[in-house]
């Protein structure tokens, strides 16, 4: 079983527990011949897809009205493959999901790294440092450095630790964050997971 | 006696308790004769009052061993204000300061609202939406307007209310952050509070 899912900068595939990815700007999915079945969130490629007929849109399969309208899929089937939880998936966007005893509670969106980053640089060149993940959280910070990599991370940690729940960290960024949130685990495959849940669901 | 807080966008006046605001683009400091104490962040113009002798540049007569080397010199000031609380300075960027007794434990620097804005913009067109400061903070999201403000506005909010402090807002959009802070104190004339304190300490 071939599944995909597709951000705005990767195709990211998983075939017998292998994952690899490929680049949104040069991948022919109509190079694939075997059946896939994916989940995109990428409008302009999603468009592509659904003349290939080997390509199966997961999300058709999904019960929507769980969600809202305009939540990312990578989100609903993120959320689809626990009970309960707090799911920070940390892409080009982080973004923090709530599931209690499998219903979706809700959940938020909080810029990225490289975006954040680049957003303080934008405010002002002295504020043009890379961010400091071994900061320690307990400690009001006196250096620039610390001053921005709080501003950015411990913000996230207070809110995410508020919840008091179960912490699960996903997304190209997972283990540069679990060096905020030690006590996260990190679950690299948990879209695919995901998938496959509502894929052995709609098989029964 | 005439004060001025110098930014990066605009020349802020205080004249008898009326304040004005002159753009840095096209206002010349030459223009003003009087003797005029000022702070100022911008490096560019820092260079340009420091051979007009009529501006006096109050950061020298500030005690910095207090703060730390690349500190804005208007966090420092506005610390100077106030013997206890949590300043948050909604600007270009969010400076969020602690003092303690008149001593100053760190603080962190969180994007301000048009720079955040830009952000998820940025990030992709799904999340170009504006954010909402009347957003319920008890409520986890579930739409996308919310989604973005939350995670701009709660993540701010979880962090600055787990001091357990006073807290006072200052800066160009402290009104809208009152929206989220109702419990704040509002003190737009928070840098000129700390201006005059230190001027009057250094006249005794």
């Amino acid at each position: 079983m071939l599944l995909c899912d597709i951000g705005n900068t990767s195709y990211h595939f998983l075939q017998d527990n292998i994952d690899f990815k490929k680049d949104t700007n040069n991948f022919d999915p109509s190079s694939i011949k075997e059946e896939v079945h994916y989940i995109c969130v990428n409008p302009k490629l999603k468009n592509i897809l659904k003349d290939l007929d080997n390509w199966i849109d997961l999300s058709t399969k999904l019960d929507m009205s769980k969600y809202y309208e305009t939540m990312g899929v990578d989100r609903m089937v993120a959320s689809e493959a626990i009970e309960n939880g707090i799911i920070i998936d940390a892409g080009s966007a982080v973004t923090v999901d709530v599931v209690k005893d499998g219903i979706f509670e809700g959940g938020f969106i909080y810029p990225g790294l490289n975006a954040m980053s680049q957003t303080y640089k934008n405010i002002s060149s002295a504020l043009d440092y890379p961010f400091n993940f071994d900061l320690d959280l307990n400690v009001l910070p006196k250096n620039s450095t610390d001053a921005i990599s709080y501003g950015y991370l411990k913000t996230l940690y207070s809110e995410v630790t508020s919840h008091k729940m179960n912490i699960i960290l996903t997304g190209g960024d997972a283990k540069k964050f679990a060096k905020i949130f030690p006590d996260a685990v990190i679950d690299e495959a948990l879209i695919f997971k995901g998938m496959k849940k509502i894929l052995s669901s709609k098989l029964i």
